[in-house]
């Protein structure tokens, strides 16, 4: 493959999709074709596995459930929306993923051009493995079966505290934007100890700066990573 | 867990439904609490996935459409219906089956009932690895993450000809379906080879013989398992 992957992370609110339209109008402006993505939701499909991990299942009842039960049974499980199981919520960003890197991703490695993703399988592994019951290692060989183990060249991680992020209620009814401020200060730490572990691939930047400021860090950065890639 | 867990597995339209309902009456008149189910879509989250698997993503043109691409990339790439990847295709198993197991399987165990799934993770090997492009060790990984290693007590494969099968046009307009014979007669040994594989927890029952004659053959064998479960 002789394009480029670059991933930004980082909690909500401190300001990746700013960054990323930049970093795409300075890659175009110099040639590059760039393809901008995101996830979850960056395919069709990623879009309805989205829709079912933010807001549930929310089924009309019906006479065609079936699943039943004897009598002392659990007979509403089944018709009744019900919470999403860990491994379930893990497995369905991970097919959102797959489909991602299948149908968008790849392709456009193959021809030689640019992807930016807001959010890849860091998000997966500082969300899910960080905040709630599963390990990060279960999550990451998840994510690496996934998408056949392709990982980003470069990984912008755009840190803050998050009580200072910009825009943090916007998605305030999104169900994994509801679980408090311990939720969003245990996957920042998740986040920092991901790059710690990475540091080739991860450059964390400190996004309280003015977005000027981010944004110079990054083009310093990237103009390096061009020079050094052979292309 | 003091429950029993049986599953059902086949290639479509060899009955397994009829033996499924049969063997539920027979149970409960034995004084068992039942809980028939099935895979895809033992859940509400599961119903909403086989949607997605059996008629893909059907997506009406929207400006919301996160993904874009410079001039000259594939700018209808997320706006259209894909198809959808085998990665992808196997995650979304093995997140109905997590929920399914999570919801609905592993608690009827806990307290003690009998649980009858019409398929298991036998159909996704034998539908996946056995016709597509995945191996059977990949899927087979998938499931037992997916299911904390639950596997049935007891699985009836019911076997015959896929051509002999009653009712194989029923769901014609299914995507599983289309597939061809090839593609049943491959399945079909695969079910086979996964039963060779596995001869304490599989019972091969040829379901070319009458409904009767195959309800005695499970009705014989499943006496024999409850005599010799200590429950």
């Amino acid at each position: 493959m002789t394009g480029l992957f670059i991933s930004f992370e980082g909690v909500d609110g401190v300001g990746k999709t700013t960054q990323v339209e930049r970093l795409r109008g300075w890659l175009e402006a110099r040639g590059h074709t760039v393809v901008v993505t995101r996830e979850p939701g960056g395919t069709a499909l990623g879009r309805a596995i989205r829709k079912l991990l933010l807001h549930g299942v929310a089924e009309e009842p019906s006479n065609a459930a079936s699943v039943s039960a004897a009598p002392g049974g659990s007979a509403d499980s089944a018709s009744v929306p019900a919470d999403i199981a860990p491994r379930a919520e893990a497995l369905l960003f991970a097919a959102d993923r797959a489909q991602h890197v299948a149908e968008t991703i790849r392709p456009a490695l193959e021809r030689g051009e640019v992807v930016i993703t807001d959010r890849y399988l860091d998000s997966s592994l500082a969300y899910q493995a960080g905040g709630r019951e599963l390990t990060a290692a279960e999550i990451r060989n998840l994510s690496m079966w996934a998408t056949n183990n392709l990982l980003p060249d470069r990984t912008y991680l755009l840190d803050m505290d998050p009580a200072l992020s910009h825009n943090r209620l916007q998605h305030a009814e999104d169900r994994m934007e509801s679980a408090g401020d311990d939720f969003q200060n245990r996957t920042r730490q998740a986040f920092l100890d991901l790059a710690a572990a990475e540091p080739d691939r991860f450059r964390v930047i400190d996004a309280s700066q003015s977005i000027e400021q981010v944004w110079q860090a990054i083009r310093q950065d990237i103009d390096a990573l061009l020079k050094e890639t052979v292309r």
